[in-house]
């Protein structure tokens, strides 16, 4: 059946193609996306799959019980697109302005309602039950993952697998690692509070450029002396703005940036070593300060089993020249969540289209559509496999 | 004769009123005072003293040359207003939009008219020769002191004096130094080069916030370790601006600032030592840098022996109640250049008007205006004094 | 057989606790260990089996070819002692002051001895060639690995294994990693040269401490933001010495540390890294400097077969409870260059004494001898696996 | 009777040189100069004056007591030596290893005593009372002039003098200032507890070395940012002291310096702000402190009139080819106290020997002995002039 399912695939390829071409033109942004979600419940309501809307927020998921007995898998593809002016030449650019799918969520969710279609056809015989989990907003914290999780949606399932298509890997290349994936990604903003004044009179001031920049020096040292050399941390402060005249001692320094890290115990430690240093730089100081840390998504930890058992299925593909077990990505997603409710899997789908590809979230970014079926059956036959576990 | 002419600007007092607060409804900036040049110049056509226009920029030079033998001597007033909204709530508030006489130029300049209309008088039995030296554009460097210097219109002469209203000194005090009396006031913009990239990737990058953070905190040791303790050094970061985005690694960063000091020798090595610490922050960072460094003003140095004199004439006059030699103001004035050619002096007139005065610069700053007659007679005081010495 | 060599193994326990104990009780320091040379040399006379001596320094290298064809492997043992007064109560206790086995070298050397005693007994149908390379100096770099890889005494060797008895893991227990398992350990040391003078004239000097300290304060951001945060790097200044007396600003200030690094492309990068931080921190401050780095041990990086394979036997061996991959050790061990030349792996055998054991180094540094035969049997299990690979 | 005086001082000058020389052989350290007080003792014994010994000390006070009327006038001098080994070769090299009279309080000393004896033929007609002020333990905080204030022993004084021969000043200079003439001297031990570790594991650490460096880094804001510029501070850190090992993270770091100030009200304000930056940037690192400020001398600050007086006198005596007016120096002198008990001033004499003078506290510091009687010609002028006042 799986490779009938397989043929199914590429006969489907064409609408494929043009149900993602569509989406493209018409991207929504996150928690904005109650077109796509329609588009999304109307090809189910067509096919004949019952499905649920509203869940978690835009969310869709649609559900195809087999006949015989098996395990409850999620699929997953989010549907989301981003803030980003498309700027390719091509004919299914982007209709709207300054929105872009610029992320690949357009094929994602090409890959799965087109696979529900091909499976379909195969309801009689099917073993286990697959829920086609179609997520909105994965591109803005706090993402729709977590409230579809809260809403209690997967509880039911037995595990959840899903995909990105990576547009810098190549073609035929799987990614994935059997631990830790993707990082977690938080924001924070820091304001200090000095006294400013006249630039020719320090001593009458603080001088918040000073404190702020003292603040950065220190701050290095969480991740050189504070983390384990063995973790995976990042802090980096993005934005550093302060005063407004060269003859006028700020009384203020805003500075903005981001944490990474990989390890989820990291998180705390970071957040409490940091709380430390701005602390300890304005008493330093007879400085005050606000202290925002916004939690992102945590790190993506896949787990071991499943995805052992994903790299062997792939390695029997002939649609996969190469797996690869590579170390995490610094970039967040919220797919985090579902793993850290239910076993399961998540990993690149090679999907490069130039020797010289846009990276994601880039203008012109672009990806290669063939990629698309790959992924679709690399889930499936990871679907099948896990139900003969 | 001297106190005739003190008895007559006395009696002139309501014409000094009613001409600085006609200046004061229309303030003129820097560089733009076309129509004040006018009004100076018209009031010596309409007094019948010889006088120049258009002296090194908008400048006004009027003389009034005794009969009897003498050196000849400039008084110097500024007629320059602020780009500052007005906010007093006065029947004489300025009627010009954002610009507002917020130093008291104002003042000076009636000051020096109607010292010259009191003088007039005496024209007969006169010593010496008084020039009436009506400066433009105190406020913004260059300023309108150096072409005047450089125009030649004060090679003739065999001294300068000059005050500013000082309006956080109670009325009746005298306030100078012997030497160094305001400080050299300089700006300076740094632009470090680095090279921006993803939050979360670091390694790829030069960060700029980290680069400039670094920067200032090695900046800090050219004060308080490069400069002899006791020289008077200010380096002032006043503004730092990087980064736009949370998550992206800024590749630029812009810190623009001021430096003051009081020996005119240490401008050198200031602007020596900064290039030496950015430079090596650069090198350390692989990044790159651009260093412009604008001299503004140099230190006002008063020459001891006519700050002397000025100091003696004002111990005996019944309008000043006290002298006081103060520690240099870290302000700048560009009086300095007429005192890096000819000796003189420059001097604060006590002008507070409230018990709780506005600051120079401030939107509801006003003076004392019975402050202009002490001023007009401590000039000429001072002058006849010279005449003797 | 290979049972049969187990038993044999247990049978000689007694000799391998007795050799273990003379060893400790005359332990000689790094390059000096001639008299334990010499003892080796001698166990392999007494056994008839032929060996060399001097191999690279102090090694001594014993072979045993098998009747039957088969591949060559070299099993390390390594054999000097530490600067340490031994602290511990013990009839065996290190009758040389100052010098002590603190860290279960002994123990290695008698667990090959013996494993060679007991393997002798089989020689008639022994497969392949065992190589006990004993090995002097591996705790004080440059080592004896380098010069012994360097002499070619293992450029005839198929692949070469060895096991370090670790005192904070369980018995039992086996710990090793499929690719880095030991970090490069480098050392280096920076003088700062400035200028001192009177500790009241700091603009007469170039203030070493301040110098030293900004470094320090920089070199922090080779961790922080020069190392892709997904590799491992440590910079440790251990030494920070500078200035004698409190009024008198220190001219030279001395800083000694190590770099830690598991990846090995990351050593030029971290020296490329501190020299042009310890340059533009110079250059800031008109310094010169000094900078040392002496390159230590590289990573140990095991080869992904050889070490599964030795994992594998070890999941059947019933000393073995448990086996574990675990995270490099930050520590530095110059079986590094064996691998760096021929396939194999270094593994950790379980040696905890008790239940708070004190670590490698210490004063009072023991391990649990019965971890010798275990580390024997799995020696050559790992043999007996790999003839037949 | 003044121009005798001077003759009669002429006349003693080989005795004078006697002293210093016998002096100059047998120096005591501070607090130690028992044999130097006894011979001062017996001086004034064998002279007639009355006197009193171990005045807050080892201090000796003679006094003069003229039979007109007059005011009561302390001369002070000085007489400790100081722990450096003496290095000229001269017949009246120091005989005591490792002490020796390097700032010239040997010539401080018999500039006192000869004078003395030169007024003691006067005492018939002499106005006033002279008051031969010698004091124990200058070069050595907490000082001997602190408890021969507080013992009372100037309470009846009207007014004080005293000098300092000057080795790197011509002679025939004197050298003074109306107000601040020489700095407070402090001293500070900060003691930075982290906690040690291996160099490998910096996040079990709180690494001392570097939360040292930014200790020092952050406490140049102290001077640059934090004092008025107008103002004279420094703060150096003379001696950086921590860690054995360049593996091992030290768990420690001693930092040892000094404070100077002229502006006595700066003091309370920089050990606050220190202790402020101390535990903040401890805060930061989760470290604690010790700070230990032990506070000098006070800045000594000349009375204007007296010392007014002093350069009038000084421009009259044809031994002083010039006056000069300085700016005050760093070092400390504790002759301070008694300036904030009574009116006086402190001075200068010129006593540069050779060309390229050796300053004080050199081992091979030598002073102009002629020097001497200039000193004592300048103080019993000053004497005889604040008679007259």
């Amino acid at each position: 059946m799986l490779e009938q399912i397989h043929q199914s695939i590429d006969e489907l390829y064409e609408e494929m193609v043009q149900i993602r071409r569509h989406l493209h033109q018409y991207p929504e942004l996150s928690f904005q996306e109650t077109k796509t979600a329609a588009y999304i419940a109307n090809y189910y309501e067509e096919l004949g799959l019952p499905y649920e809307t509203n869940v978690g927020g835009n969310g869709v998921i649609a559900t195809l019980k087999g006949t015989k007995p098996g395990k409850t898998i999620a699929l997953r593809a989010d549907f989301d697109a981003l803030p980003i002016q498309d700027e390719k030449d091509v004919p299914y650019r982007s209709k709207v302005d300054g929105v872009m799918h610029a992320c690949g969520h357009d094929g994602h969710t090409a890959t799965l309602l087109v696979l529900a279609k091909a499976l379909k056809a195969y309801e009689q015989d099917f073993p286990g039950t697959v829920v086609f989990l179609h997520q909105h907003a994965e591109e803005y914290a706090p993402g729709g993952a977590k409230p579809i999780v809260d809403s209690g949606a997967i509880d039911h399932v037995d595990a959840v697998f899903g995909t990105h298509l990576w547009a810098t890997t190549p073609l035929g290349v799987l990614q994935t690692s059997k631990g830790a994936f993707m990082a977690g990604a938080d924001r924070f903003e820091i304001e200090i509070q000095g006294k400013g004044g006249h630039g020719a009179y320090p001593h009458e001031t603080k001088d918040a450029i000073v404190i702020g920049s003292q603040l950065i020096s220190q701050l290095q040292q969480i991740v050189s002396r504070r983390i384990d050399p063995l973790d995976t941390a990042v802090v980096t402060i993005g934005v550093f703005e302060a005063g407004e005249a060269f003859n006028v001692i700020a009384d203020k320094a805003r500075l903005v940036g981001t944490v990474r890290y990989v390890n989820p115990l990291l998180q705390d430690k970071i957040i409490a070593e940091m709380e430390a240093v701005i602390k300890g730089v304005c008493i330093s100081n007879e400085a005050t300060y606000s202290f925002d840390y916004i939690k992102g998504y945590p790190p993506l930890i896949n787990h071991a089993e499943e995805t052992e058992l994903l790299l062997q299925i792939a390695e029997d593909m002939k649609e996969i020249t190469r797996t690869e077990e590579v170390n995490p990505s610094m970039a967040g997603e919220d797919f985090a969540y579902y793993l850290l409710k239910k076993p399961g899997a998540f990993f690149f789908t090679g999907a490069q289209k130039d020797a010289q590809p846009y990276p994601h979230h880039h203008p012109k970014f672009d990806f290669h559509e063939q990629a698309m079926p790959i992924a679709a059956k690399t889930l499936i036959t990871t679907y099948f496999a896990y139900q003969a576990k």
